[in-house]
Protein backbone atom coordinates (compact mmCIF):
# COMPACT_ATOMS: atom_id res chain seq x y z
CA UNK A 1 0.00 0.00 0.00
CA UNK A 2 1.48 3.13 -1.02
CA UNK A 3 -0.18 6.05 0.29
CA UNK A 4 0.92 10.45 0.06
CA UNK A 5 -0.99 12.53 1.73
CA UNK A 6 -2.22 15.65 -1.22
CA UNK A 7 0.08 18.44 -0.83
CA UNK A 8 -2.89 20.86 -0.48
CA UNK A 9 -3.89 18.94 2.13
CA UNK A 10 -0.56 18.32 3.45
CA UNK A 11 -0.28 22.42 3.42
CA UNK A 12 -3.37 23.09 5.67
CA UNK A 13 -3.32 20.49 8.09
CA UNK A 14 -1.19 19.01 11.49
CA UNK A 15 -0.67 15.15 11.40
CA UNK A 16 -2.33 13.43 14.43
CA UNK A 17 -1.10 10.46 13.48
CA UNK A 18 -2.80 7.09 12.04
CA UNK A 19 -5.91 5.55 13.16
CA UNK A 20 -6.73 1.44 11.32
CA UNK A 21 -7.48 3.07 7.85
CA UNK A 22 -7.62 6.78 8.17
CA UNK A 23 -4.67 9.38 8.50
CA UNK A 24 -5.62 11.98 11.21
CA UNK A 25 -5.57 15.47 10.40
CA UNK A 26 -6.20 18.78 12.72
CA UNK A 27 -7.00 21.69 10.26
CA UNK A 28 -4.82 24.17 11.13
CA UNK A 29 -7.47 26.77 11.69
CA UNK A 30 -8.57 28.70 14.71
CA UNK A 31 -11.94 29.32 14.30
CA UNK A 32 -12.95 25.27 14.51
CA UNK A 33 -12.55 22.70 15.79
CA UNK A 34 -11.92 20.85 12.56
CA UNK A 35 -10.54 17.32 12.09
CA UNK A 36 -10.31 15.29 8.87
CA UNK A 37 -10.01 11.63 8.15
CA UNK A 38 -8.07 10.50 5.00
CA UNK A 39 -8.25 6.75 4.34
CA UNK A 40 -4.86 5.21 3.86
CA UNK A 41 -5.57 4.08 0.15
CA UNK A 42 -4.55 5.06 -3.20
CA UNK A 43 -6.22 6.83 -5.66
CA UNK A 44 -9.25 6.62 -3.87
CA UNK A 45 -11.80 9.74 -4.17
CA UNK A 46 -15.68 8.71 -3.16
CA UNK A 47 -16.94 6.14 -0.63
CA UNK A 48 -17.69 3.68 -2.77
CA UNK A 49 -14.18 3.54 -4.11
CA UNK A 50 -13.55 1.75 -0.66
CA UNK A 51 -14.85 -1.53 -0.28
CA UNK A 52 -17.69 -2.60 2.28
CA UNK A 53 -15.45 -3.81 5.07
CA UNK A 54 -13.21 -0.07 4.94
CA UNK A 55 -16.40 1.81 4.55
CA UNK A 56 -17.96 0.37 7.78
CA UNK A 57 -14.21 0.79 9.54
CA UNK A 58 -14.34 4.28 7.96
CA UNK A 59 -17.90 4.74 9.59
CA UNK A 60 -16.37 3.96 13.23
CA UNK A 61 -13.44 6.10 12.74
CA UNK A 62 -15.75 9.02 12.20
CA UNK A 63 -17.43 7.71 15.35
CA UNK A 64 -15.04 7.71 17.33
CA UNK A 65 -13.82 11.31 16.15
CA UNK A 66 -17.13 12.23 16.66
CA UNK A 67 -17.48 11.15 20.11
CA UNK A 68 -14.15 12.68 21.34
CA UNK A 69 -15.97 16.04 20.42
CA UNK A 70 -18.82 16.15 21.41
CA UNK A 71 -18.32 16.16 24.68
CA UNK A 72 -16.06 19.34 24.59
CA UNK A 73 -17.81 22.63 26.57
CA UNK A 74 -19.46 24.77 24.03
CA UNK A 75 -19.72 22.13 20.76
CA UNK A 76 -23.42 21.41 20.07
CA UNK A 77 -23.65 19.77 16.95
CA UNK A 78 -20.99 17.39 15.12
CA UNK A 79 -20.80 18.19 10.51
CA UNK A 80 -19.74 15.48 8.78
CA UNK A 81 -18.91 15.84 5.30
CA UNK A 82 -17.03 14.61 2.42
CA UNK A 83 -16.78 16.86 -0.52
CA UNK A 84 -13.48 16.90 -2.44
CA UNK A 85 -14.73 19.10 -5.09
CA UNK A 86 -11.65 20.43 -5.38
CA UNK A 87 -9.21 18.19 -3.83
CA UNK A 88 -9.94 14.93 -5.40
CA UNK A 89 -8.33 12.56 -2.84
CA UNK A 90 -10.81 11.01 -0.40
CA UNK A 91 -11.04 13.39 2.97
CA UNK A 92 -14.03 13.28 5.31
CA UNK A 93 -14.36 16.44 7.42
CA UNK A 94 -15.42 16.15 11.27
CA UNK A 95 -16.32 19.58 12.44
CA UNK A 96 -16.96 20.39 16.05
CA UNK A 97 -19.51 23.45 15.44
CA UNK A 98 -20.72 26.12 18.27
CA UNK A 99 -23.52 28.02 18.00
CA UNK A 100 -22.31 31.55 17.30
CA UNK A 101 -18.97 30.37 15.52
CA UNK A 102 -17.99 31.88 12.66
CA UNK A 103 -20.00 30.23 10.12
CA UNK A 104 -23.05 28.90 12.08
CA UNK A 105 -25.92 27.94 10.94
CA UNK A 106 -23.98 27.50 7.56
CA UNK A 107 -21.54 24.60 6.94
CA UNK A 108 -17.78 26.13 7.47
CA UNK A 109 -16.87 24.91 3.80
CA UNK A 110 -15.16 28.00 1.90
CA UNK A 111 -16.07 30.40 4.19
CA UNK A 112 -13.57 33.38 4.83
CA UNK A 113 -9.91 32.82 5.50
CA UNK A 114 -8.24 30.30 7.97
CA UNK A 115 -6.79 31.37 11.37
CA UNK A 116 -3.91 29.53 12.09
CA UNK A 117 -2.96 28.43 15.36
CA UNK A 118 0.30 29.93 16.97
CA UNK A 119 2.62 27.02 18.03
CA UNK A 120 2.14 26.44 21.23
CA UNK A 121 -1.68 26.84 20.58
CA UNK A 122 -1.42 24.26 18.31
CA UNK A 123 0.93 21.79 20.63
CA UNK A 124 -1.93 21.76 23.36
CA UNK A 125 -4.76 21.21 21.17
CA UNK A 126 -3.14 18.15 19.62
CA UNK A 127 -2.20 16.94 22.95
CA UNK A 128 -5.54 17.43 24.16
CA UNK A 129 -6.81 15.79 21.21
CA UNK A 130 -4.55 12.64 21.82
CA UNK A 131 -6.16 12.22 25.03
CA UNK A 132 -9.71 12.55 24.15
CA UNK A 133 -9.52 10.77 21.00
CA UNK A 134 -7.34 7.91 23.19
CA UNK A 135 -10.51 7.61 25.15
CA UNK A 136 -13.50 7.57 22.77
CA UNK A 137 -11.48 4.55 21.62
CA UNK A 138 -10.10 6.41 17.93
CA UNK A 139 -6.89 4.56 18.88
CA UNK B 1 -40.54 2.37 16.42
CA UNK B 2 -42.25 5.64 16.25
CA UNK B 3 -40.58 7.85 13.08
CA UNK B 4 -42.03 11.18 11.89
CA UNK B 5 -40.21 12.91 9.65
CA UNK B 6 -39.47 17.01 10.67
CA UNK B 7 -42.19 18.88 8.86
CA UNK B 8 -39.48 21.31 7.49
CA UNK B 9 -37.73 18.36 5.61
CA UNK B 10 -40.62 16.72 4.28
CA UNK B 11 -41.89 20.71 3.22
CA UNK B 12 -38.66 20.85 0.75
CA UNK B 13 -38.41 17.12 -0.21
CA UNK B 14 -39.99 14.07 -2.04
CA UNK B 15 -40.58 10.88 -0.71
CA UNK B 16 -39.53 8.06 -2.98
CA UNK B 17 -40.19 5.43 -0.36
CA UNK B 18 -38.37 3.51 2.92
CA UNK B 19 -34.64 1.46 2.15
CA UNK B 20 -33.73 -0.79 5.41
CA UNK B 21 -33.10 1.91 8.27
CA UNK B 22 -33.57 4.87 6.27
CA UNK B 23 -36.39 7.12 4.67
CA UNK B 24 -35.30 8.28 1.09
CA UNK B 25 -36.06 11.48 -0.38
CA UNK B 26 -35.42 13.92 -2.88
CA UNK B 27 -34.90 17.67 -2.99
CA UNK B 28 -36.93 19.47 -4.65
CA UNK B 29 -34.83 21.60 -6.19
CA UNK B 30 -34.11 21.47 -9.71
CA UNK B 31 -30.30 22.75 -9.71
CA UNK B 32 -28.91 19.49 -8.10
CA UNK B 33 -30.04 16.03 -8.15
CA UNK B 34 -29.84 15.85 -4.50
CA UNK B 35 -31.13 12.48 -2.09
CA UNK B 36 -30.95 13.06 1.25
CA UNK B 37 -31.54 9.93 4.17
CA UNK B 38 -33.23 10.30 7.03
CA UNK B 39 -33.01 7.48 10.04
CA UNK B 40 -36.22 6.11 10.99
CA UNK B 41 -35.55 6.02 14.79
CA UNK B 42 -36.59 9.23 17.15
CA UNK B 43 -34.19 11.52 18.68
CA UNK B 44 -31.46 10.98 16.36
CA UNK B 45 -29.59 14.21 15.35
CA UNK B 46 -25.61 12.36 15.20
CA UNK B 47 -24.66 9.53 13.44
CA UNK B 48 -23.06 8.77 16.86
CA UNK B 49 -26.86 8.63 18.32
CA UNK B 50 -26.83 5.43 16.28
CA UNK B 51 -25.88 2.08 17.79
CA UNK B 52 -22.51 0.26 15.58
CA UNK B 53 -24.67 -1.61 13.49
CA UNK B 54 -27.17 0.76 12.50
CA UNK B 55 -23.80 3.08 11.37
CA UNK B 56 -23.02 -0.01 9.18
CA UNK B 57 -26.17 -0.41 7.56
CA UNK B 58 -26.59 3.38 7.15
CA UNK B 59 -23.16 3.46 5.38
CA UNK B 60 -24.27 0.93 3.28
CA UNK B 61 -27.32 2.90 1.86
CA UNK B 62 -25.04 5.96 1.74
CA UNK B 63 -23.11 3.99 -1.09
CA UNK B 64 -26.44 2.34 -2.84
CA UNK B 65 -27.47 5.56 -3.15
CA UNK B 66 -23.72 7.44 -4.49
CA UNK B 67 -23.69 4.14 -6.51
CA UNK B 68 -26.86 4.83 -8.66
CA UNK B 69 -25.96 8.49 -9.19
CA UNK B 70 -22.33 8.74 -10.18
CA UNK B 71 -23.44 7.00 -13.70
CA UNK B 72 -25.43 9.31 -14.65
CA UNK B 73 -24.20 11.74 -17.71
CA UNK B 74 -22.37 14.85 -15.98
CA UNK B 75 -21.88 13.64 -12.91
CA UNK B 76 -18.57 13.96 -11.43
CA UNK B 77 -18.60 13.91 -7.65
CA UNK B 78 -20.71 12.95 -5.21
CA UNK B 79 -21.19 14.57 -2.07
CA UNK B 80 -22.32 13.66 0.99
CA UNK B 81 -22.80 15.70 4.48
CA UNK B 82 -24.51 15.05 7.83
CA UNK B 83 -25.10 19.13 9.01
CA UNK B 84 -28.13 19.54 10.82
CA UNK B 85 -27.19 22.72 12.66
CA UNK B 86 -30.82 24.06 11.88
CA UNK B 87 -32.85 20.99 11.23
CA UNK B 88 -31.53 18.70 14.06
CA UNK B 89 -33.23 15.49 13.03
CA UNK B 90 -30.16 13.08 11.59
CA UNK B 91 -30.31 13.37 7.82
CA UNK B 92 -27.41 12.56 5.28
CA UNK B 93 -27.37 14.77 2.33
CA UNK B 94 -26.00 12.70 -1.08
CA UNK B 95 -25.71 15.46 -3.56
CA UNK B 96 -24.96 14.36 -7.52
CA UNK B 97 -22.43 17.07 -8.61
CA UNK B 98 -21.33 18.49 -12.16
CA UNK B 99 -18.93 20.84 -12.73
CA UNK B 100 -20.59 24.19 -13.55
CA UNK B 101 -23.28 23.69 -11.65
CA UNK B 102 -24.95 26.57 -9.74
CA UNK B 103 -22.55 25.85 -6.46
CA UNK B 104 -19.75 24.41 -8.73
CA UNK B 105 -16.69 24.01 -6.77
CA UNK B 106 -18.28 24.96 -3.34
CA UNK B 107 -20.96 23.12 -1.08
CA UNK B 108 -24.32 23.09 -2.24
CA UNK B 109 -25.76 23.90 1.27
CA UNK B 110 -26.88 27.63 1.77
CA UNK B 111 -26.61 28.71 -1.78
CA UNK B 112 -29.21 30.81 -3.63
CA UNK B 113 -33.06 29.58 -3.64
CA UNK B 114 -34.17 26.47 -4.95
CA UNK B 115 -35.53 25.74 -7.92
CA UNK B 116 -38.52 23.47 -7.64
CA UNK B 117 -39.51 20.81 -9.70
CA UNK B 118 -42.46 20.90 -11.69
CA UNK B 119 -44.64 17.87 -11.36
CA UNK B 120 -44.14 16.07 -14.59
CA UNK B 121 -40.30 16.56 -14.64
CA UNK B 122 -40.18 15.33 -10.81
CA UNK B 123 -42.61 12.19 -11.55
CA UNK B 124 -40.18 11.41 -14.47
CA UNK B 125 -37.21 11.81 -11.67
CA UNK B 126 -38.56 9.98 -8.99
CA UNK B 127 -39.45 6.89 -11.76
CA UNK B 128 -35.81 7.27 -12.90
CA UNK B 129 -33.91 6.93 -9.24
CA UNK B 130 -36.03 4.56 -8.12
CA UNK B 131 -35.22 2.28 -11.11
CA UNK B 132 -31.53 3.01 -10.90
CA UNK B 133 -31.65 2.29 -7.27
CA UNK B 134 -32.96 -1.01 -7.73
CA UNK B 135 -30.04 -1.39 -10.00
CA UNK B 136 -27.45 -0.46 -7.48
CA UNK B 137 -29.53 -2.57 -5.09
CA UNK B 138 -30.48 0.63 -2.72
CA UNK B 139 -33.79 -1.92 -2.70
Amino acid sequence: MSFSLDPRLAADMIELGDLKLSRLLLMNDARYLWLVLVPRHENLSELIDLDARDRAILMEEIAAVSKALIGLPGIDKINVGAIGNIVRQLHIHIVARASGDAAWPGPVWGRGEPLRYDTQEAREIVRDLKERLIRSSAW
